[in-house]
């Protein structure tokens, strides 16, 4: 794996697991008032059609990462249709 | 454009407009209280690897999409710490 491989793989890695410690925060407070709710269903869709693109063209790395991704903007989206 | 591409190419405009009515709401409201912190410090780190990369691999597309993304993330990160 050259430097430039090495650079996208921790960038991937990174705005992947940024969303883990959020849930953490959203399931703890049960508050996801500052979140913009199109932004969460924009994010959604946006991570949705990463992960049919991924499926699309063969591509365990974007399927799992989108796939995972989406799941937790959906627990930020369930708490804030809840909480409002 | 194939299919697969079109629904790529979506996929990205997406995940990246998705941060401006974000951006919108939190200049607003002044508040980022349910934002996480670290989550915030690791988007916005993997999002600028992303900009690294684009550049290391001449990617006009990454180093935009990701670069515009970034700023946005700083928003939301610099009203917090001004708000908590």
């Amino acid at each position: 794996m050259d430097a430039t491989m090495l650079i996208g793989f921790c960038a991937g890695l990174l705005t992947t697991v940024s969303f883990l410690p959020q849930v953490i925060r959203t399931l703890r407070t049960r508050s996801a008032h500052d979140f913009s709710a199109l932004m969460l269903i924009l994010l959604f869709a946006g991570l949705t059609l990463w992960f049919v693109y991924g499926a699309l063209r063969d591509d365990a790395a974007i399927v799992a990462t989108n796939g995972f991704t989406a799941a937790l903007v959906a627990v930020i989206g369930a708490t804030k249709m809840r909480s409002g």
